[in-house]
């Protein structure tokens, strides 16, 4: 293990999650959110050693997370870009990585990440030591294999296992695995809400996690969305096309359908 | 308890729990299906007492359950119509309610009723004692108020809610709440299944539980989802606007869109 501590910058649900996991395996972790209160709950959650200011997480830190929506990703790795740096692993966890990767480019020991993980809550309060005990983490490989290495053990040591995949590889198929299926579930809850007063009556499992899911963090997936928004344009296209073919078959026959 | 046993007119998934569920009570239970192996692993997992014909479930029992697909059940009321009832309780399952409501007219002692359980399983081998475990369990008034407390009995003893609901406005609200959401299910299941010989990789909770649902039984779907084609279609035709809409906003601008 490392000597020096682990760096968090952004201390919300998937930042937090990965300081009280660290925390639990002994590794000294600093932290710092633009919001003091992110910092206070994490503190108080048990998932820092310290909140500091981002240059101590920069300069002390031999490992930095950054842990932020993409567009607050980006604009943290542009700032780092040509700088000196003295951490051997830099890594970010958004949910969308060509924008990142290019971003990136050009800081030093940098590794784009998504762990495939989360719940639908957000910020510290909701983070959780096990959030990515055996889940895929996806990485971006660099091409420098020592530092690819130490992205892996580092996923590695959260209980995730590591899945190298080329950025656009990546944003394709999240599209349709991950940003696809939130859109049209805010859809679908809108329906459900709207049909009828007593509408949670008549909600099987299915309809339930329909819901649970709609009330995941709308400004943050619409980032997602809009970064990822060829290939989310690409399978939105698609899946209405296929809806509209199923409008079209209806009422073609079948055991209701009769005569008709 | 009524004296004499329950019978159930088809042991797949819901016929069988019930049977499970009765008979931990304490009640005898007779059972027939179509398919002489549901009874025999119907029997295996202890949810019968004894199989028997059609007929004898018919005369011998106090409380029948017609457990069967909706045309099915059609069927079976459609032959009980105006003949002599030595039951003094006689309910479906089916998941849609105005067709069966009507082929149930003249049928002694008949409330059309739906729980709101199930799992990804079909037959007999998936059924569970638990599985209408506080769910709700919708049934349309029958006009005669002691006929319909037997029903709320009947649906209590299994563990489940009564929902009074009349058959359109149930069918209306089960249209968005899980017709529509089974519909939109495949199409998201072929989509992510496409994308990548890998996909699995890249696949969190949410698409898990796509993929999960999209194994549900094909046919007994097809078939609710045409007995309730009208109320589906209009959901449907919501959907694909919402979706169309959606399209239309892509490309508009927001964090990732920028000046164009």
């Amino acid at each position: 293990m490392p000597s020096r501590p682990l760096g968090i910058l952004g201390t919300g649900l998937i930042g937090a999650s990965i300081g009280l996991r660290s925390r639990a395996e002994g590794r000294r972790v600093l932290g710092w959110d633009p919001d003091d209160d992110a910092v206070r709950i994490a503190l108080a959650r048990g998932a820092l050693d310290e909140g500091v200011t981002r240059a101590r997480v920069l300069a002390e830190c031999e490992t930095v997370v950054v842990a932020a929506p993409p567009s607050a990703t980006r604009a943290a790795l542009e700032s780092l870009r040509g700088g000196d740096a003295s951490w051997s692993l830099l890594l970010d966890v958004a949910s969308v990585k060509a924008s990142i990767a290019k971003a990136g480019r050009g800081v030093t020991n940098f590794v784009p990440t998504h762990p495939l993980a989360g719940n639908e809550g957000s910020g510290p309060g909701a983070a959780e030591a096990a959030l990515f005990e055996g889940r895929t983490w996806a990485y971006v490989p660099s091409g420098d294999e020592a530092l690819d290495a130490r992205a892996r053990a580092f996923i590695e040591s959260a209980g995730a296992q590591p899945f190298a995949c080329d950025a656009a590889r990546h944003d394709r198929i999240v599209a349709v695995t991950s940003h696809l299926p939130q859109l049209v579930d805010w859809r679908l809850a809108e329906l459900i809400r709207a049909v009828d007063p007593e509408f949670e009556r008549l909600c099987g499992p299915a309809a339930r996690e329909i819901l649970r899911l709609a009330g995941s963090p709308r400004a943050l997936w619409r980032e997602i969305v809009e970064e990822n928004e060829a290939n989310v344009g690409d399978a939105l296209a698609k899946l209405v096309r296929a809806l509209r073919a199923e409008e079209g078959s209806q009422g073609d026959g079948g055991p209701a359908g009769g005569a008709r």
